[in-house]
């Protein structure tokens, strides 16, 4: 077994954010295999032949946005949920993924191409949060008849609504307080 | 004083039409003078007239979407909290506005002329949230020292998380248990 050539790793780490600076500065529409090959400095025949399609440039410019963003898990499930919404807070807020993110959803209404995309975005995004929403509900933290896909919209959405409707940033004393809205009393 | 003439109110309507259907079919880049005139119906010039760039045809189209869309105001301040919600649950699910509203959240970054659109439609998409929680405060149903913005983020953001993230219309129950997870326990 040999290792990735370097060289590949560096031409689709140059295509991921070229993908993501054309889709921040310039929307959707720009993302173009021709546009990214500009933007990249990578050949416009390499980038079809590693993205084939503009959802795989897509796909590939989302996957890097959520690289490894993810909170320790201290087993403290009160604390770890605060800071993995401190994490989400982060991207949302510090980077270009809040952008990618409403390209995304907007685009997902009328490309059912690109509903796969945000549902894998959001699993990448979520994936934490639900699995300590299930810890919390078996230590009896959170009440267990509730939905678990309903207690994660009640800790992200209100990060979410805050960066695209308010354009307000949470306080972490506001992020405690959502932690705590989400479980049971006492 | 007379009324407004009844044909500028059906042209207004009509184009007003033709830019949420072009925004929800095509998206933002369909939204164009020449483009609006084909699908209203509406002479070019006429569109020109009454919205004199793409900004205002935009507002105009955003104005629409929010039409008395309120629930009645009943003073119990728990009931209408859940049925303004249910009212935000329409119209993310039921009709354009959630498509509008994706395209206008992914402008708004990169356009500082579409921010204060923005900031006017959620004036008015979450005003009346925004009032009820601040009777809820003058009531004791909600705590005072809490900030009304983040209590209305916590109580809108799950609803917009379920629509964008999930794609999973909230149930009515999930509605009342996301009022009551803002309201003083007891």
């Amino acid at each position: 077994m040999t290792g990735i050539d370097p060289r590949i790793s560096q031409t689709r780490a140059a295509v991921g954010e070229a993908v993501r600076a054309l889709l921040v500065d310039e929307g959707w529409d720009a993302v173009t295999h021709q546009r990214v090959a500009e933007r990249s400095g990578v050949g416009r025949n390499t980038v079809y032949r590693h993205f084939p399609d503009r959802l795989a440039l897509l796909a590939h410019g989302g996957n890097f946005v959520d690289d490894g963003h993810h909170a320790p898990i201290t087993g403290d499930v009160r604390a770890d949920l605060a800071a993995e919404l401190r994490c989400f807070r982060r991207e949302l807020f510090d980077g270009v993924v809040g952008t990618v993110i409403a390209a995304i959803f907007e685009r997902a209404d009328r490309d059912p191409e690109v509903a796969p995309l945000r549902d894998r975005l959001v699993e990448m995004g979520a994936g934490q949060t639900f699995d300590l929403v299930r810890r919390g509900m078996t230590d009896g933290l959170i009440d267990p008849d509730r939905d678990v896909a309903d207690v994660v919209a009640s800790l992200c959405g209100p990060v979410l609504y805050a960066r695209f409707c308010q354009g307000r940033r949470p306080t972490d004393e506001a992020i405690d307080r959502i932690v705590d809205s989400q479980l049971r009393p006492g």
